[in-house]
């Protein structure tokens, strides 16, 4: 790893990690080229290079090799590990778009509108074997477990939530496991096993983890409220998608939670029947100012982003334990 | 293991082989209803028990069982395997019953049918993890490596045949390709995993593999075949099915291989281009039986079975070894 002089002038913490990670993400997506392959069925890799070029941020692998790093790791299995993080993640994305019938994704038509729901359901599987098939030759039991536990979480993660989403008896335990599943599962799964194949320590392993963890509830639960509260220039998403798909979030859990009887039919009406006229949205974020739920909500992303930065304590100094600092910062430093 | 002193009264080598494994087929169930739950998500039991009540015939399963005591094993791990190969086979069916927009599984109603596409895509996830969990707990990395490879087999094989099977192009070689993804690559990882976690050697297990990829293959060279010529009170299946639903099995692709020019557009317009009007499927078989075509799939079938069985020679004299034996005699007794 080449010392990176300028890497301070560079002032979002994702482009200085990316600076800092980019000779092994290099290998990363030589790796990843290299394995969706198919010797016999060409609309594997059409399908998995459609979503793996639209350019995601590639966060998550960024992670697993950063935490490999600063666990002082020189063998060659984090890029195996990062790879294997991409795939799981583009796995769950294929399949995700299935489920929620989208046809956008990172500003592309989504797989299953350029191809179809199957293509997407069976590549998505492949890549999931793919990702397997890449653990084994890291010969490490260990990340096996903690990956395929990641694997079974953010599935039923997925499952609660379609079940869970449009019904307002829904609690903030249950988001949070939800979030746990969406996105707090492989982000802490990606850090840990960094860790797990560098040979660090338990409580390294677990800081490392729970950071992951908390970044992860922290960016979902910004997400979930730029949604209602978000300017369309910087977020790219529009005010109120998760509202017109009836997804129970964070904030409007929290809504609920204080509705009297005439808000309760509201949201019933618009969350749990489905049935949304113009003018819903705006009494429905005005609700969620009314009951302070956009401030509460804030808050508790703050508060998660403050949790993972404090897991960073056991961690020992080096440039990356800085960038996952600020990292967390940065989260929260969307909201204003 | 109880000695079971009726064994060879009973006629069906299914049954026998049933009867052999009980006890452990007893575990094995159990095993599969403690790690179908969810704590969270009530919606992935009912899904699953769905599916496993529907009483399949566990054949996968008591392979691999079989296959460990062929080879001694006294450990517990067998039972966890065959338990993956159960939950990896279930999670192919939920997706293979999206894929192929499927009503009916086993006589009953398919999940996809009952809840959705959805419940059925990621009920499907969540079992392949939870397989992989299981894995782990044997603590052998070559056992997640089979069966790693096998999962994708099985997805590339699935891919292969959506693009493929309406592609009148498709030779013998894709097919098997296919089949081997379909059947085959779990039978022969199935019966393989028994070998490995009892610790025989090299060629015991190459023998194991051997016969579950040839009784895979015989296996489903039948099925295909008795979609055009079997009797539907003994099939349960209505004949021209994969007919009807434009699938290029062995009988069709030997036929399309000696169709002049006018069975050449025959086969076109109703394969590739989906137009059929009654009458075509007599047409069909009556090409079928012109060229030969059924009959050479038969041999086929046999020449597989054939081969399963002399698979069986390198291993050691065992009760389980002669059911082996007498299933692949079985499974294309059913051609007459």
């Amino acid at each position: 790893m080449e010392p990176v002089m300028n890497i301070t002038k560079i002032t979002k913490p994702h482009d200085r990690l990316a600076k800092y990670v980019a000779a092994d993400m290099e290998a990363v997506n030589l790796l990843i080229r290299d394995r969706m392959a198919s010797k016999y069925a060409p609309r594997i890799p059409e399908v998995t290079r459609h979503l793996i070029d639209a350019g995601g941020k590639r966060l998550r692998p960024m992670l697993t090799l950063a935490s490999a790093h600063i666990c002082g790791y020189e063998g060659p299995y984090h890029v195996h590990l990062a790879a294997t993080v991409e795939f799981i993640h583009t796995a769950t994305l294929l399949h995700d778009d299935v489920v929620d019938e989208s046809a956008q994704r990172r500003g592309r038509p989504t797989a299953n509108l350029l191809w179809d729901n199957k293509s997407s359901v069976l590549v998505g599987d492949y890549l999931f074997s793919r990702s397997f098939q890449l653990m084994t030759e890291t010969g490490s039991m260990d990340v096996l477990r903690i990956l395929s536990d990641a694997s079974a979480t953010i599935a039923e993660g997925e499952v609660l939530q379609m079940t869970a989403a449009q019904d307002l008896a829904t609690d903030e335990d249950i988001y949070l496991q939800v979030v746990r599943g969406k996105t707090a599962a492989l982000f802490s799964a990606a850090t840990k096993v960094g860790g797990v194949i560098a040979g660090a320590d338990v409580s390294t392993v677990q800081a490392l983890s729970d950071y992951g963890d908390s970044l992860g509830i922290s960016f979902q639960v910004v997400d979930d409220l730029l949604d209602y509260d978000g300017q369309s220039s910087i977020t790219g998403k529009n005010i109120g998608d998760d509202f017109r798909e009836r997804k129970l979030t964070l904030p409007v859990i929290k809504a609920v939670a204080n509705a009297d009887s005439k808000e309760q039919a509201f949201w019933s009406r618009t969350i749990e029947k489905g049935s949304q006229e113009d003018g819903d949205l705006e009494r429905a974020i005005s609700l969620l100012q009314k009951h302070g739920a956009l401030e509460a909500t804030r808050l508790d992303a703050i508060s998660w982003a403050n949790k993972a930065k404090a897991a960073l304590a056991p961690l020992p100094d080096h440039d990356i334990k800085s960038i996952l600092y600020d990292l967390a910062t940065y989260v929260v430093a969307r909201l204003k």
